[in-house]
């Protein structure tokens, strides 16, 4: 047993559709003797794992007993040190409000080797999918994303200076305090700053509204967009809608 | 020639390692007749390319001549109403700084169906294969990507506000203006905000620099980090010193 190569491979799974996993998660997965895996990972992605390794569900789930960190930490470890490779499939980007680095860094205090293998950020992707890319030149120059759940104060601050910038904003977890975060945006950026909603982005179900600041929220009272979904502010939004215009206008020619 | 279905992919290469291409990009690549490639995307990628295929770089490079955006734009339609199916691969994501949605639309407006297939961002990837998480619980909740060329107004006003917020701010590139930068961010975080320069990142010939908005300016007169390079400001960064430290005394033990 003292003889194991103890490992932690911390893996992004990418935003939900199964092919937007990158060629090194694929061949990290094939070498896992432990998967621990959480809700957003799409699970199709486990059919690259041998089918003799352990599979571990540790997400969220109703109903179900809920992990702790800590809990996970200590799982991450202990199967490393009994079987060898343990992989952490996570969805989206490890280390983007995905508490990646936690784990390696318990992992790495613990012994083991670490790896972090980066995946396509559903921050950045889910609007490009979705159409609308989060820099154009001649419209903006940055863009920022930030967590919803507002629940210090530096984090409203975060979007108190955000909404003043021209960055393009993306905000993650943020729909249930949506009326919230349009009142401060229309502060500074006014009625006819263009705003959109996407769910289940880069999913087959996905659903997505597009609107002003002066719309939404009558908008979202008809047609719900429910968590959990991604908003993204700024003018980049409306590139969308004359993109898909230039396209229904080709067909009518 | 009139049934050839025009189809336009843009699709992303990642931040460098070969490796850390989507299983979708790969898969788009088999099926091209042309790929118009850039001097961001790594270059072994062109392997996933039929032989048949047309290959064309058209990225900046010494000596060459360079081909303006409109001119790239016009190529992208005629090789697709020639060849079909014309693949255009830029590194990190397209719709990050990459000019790949003005493509998009130059093409959608001129008939050719569109396709977006996103990469992995070195905005995001290569501070984190550095050992950088952009997020982590408990030290910010947000980040914000910035170019820093501070060509316009705008950009500049991005910065001052990004500077005031307790975000993370990744600022691509922006050496050559790390003065500027550096008496900026200190006016509003101080001398011991943590800052680092990661060139190459992702790629073997990786170079990077950890310090203090105080101390920054001092190191890289000593030992000169080169543009392209990515800069990394904010508490963050020390995560990474940390993270080796904590490696450095298990080996130890």
């Amino acid at each position: 047993m003292e003889n194991i190569a103890s490992q932690l491979s911390i893996v992004g799974a990418g935003p939900g559709e199964p092919d937007l996993i990158t060629l090194k998660a694929i061949k990290v997965l094939k070498t896992a003797d432990v998967v621990l895996y959480d809700a957003l990972a799409n699970e199709a992605l486990l059919e690259y794992v041998p089918p003799t390794a352990v599979k571990v569900f540790v997400g969220k789930r109703a109903g179900m007993h809920y992990r702790q960190q800590r809990e996970i930490n200590k799982m991450i470890v202990n199967y490393a040190k009994t079987f060898g490779h343990v992989v952490r499939l996570k969805g989206g980007d490890p280390y983007v409000f995905g508490r990646g680095h936690e784990e390696m860094e318990y992992a790495a205090q613990h012994g083991l080797s670490t790896q972090y293998v980066p995946g396509i950020s559903s921050a950045l992707a889910v609007p490009g999918l979705s159409g609308i890319p989060l820099t154009k030149r001649g419209i903006n120059e940055s863009f920022w994303v930030v967590t919803g759940t507002l629940k210090d104060h530096s984090t409203a601050k975060d979007l108190y200076y955000a909404a003043q910038s021209s960055a393009t904003v993306v905000i993650l977890m943020g729909v249930k305090k949506l009326p919230e975060i349009v009142t401060l945006f229309k502060q500074y950026r006014g009625e006819e700053e263009d705003i959109a909603l996407i769910q289940n982005g880069s999913k087959p179900d996905e659903k997505s509204m597009v609107g002003k600041l002066g719309n939404i929220l009558a908008l979202q009272e008809k047609e719900k967009i429910a968590a959990p979904a991604i908003i993204v502010i700024g003018a980049v939004v409306r590139e969308r809608v004359e993109s898909l215009r230039s396209l229904v206008e080709e067909q009518v020619i």
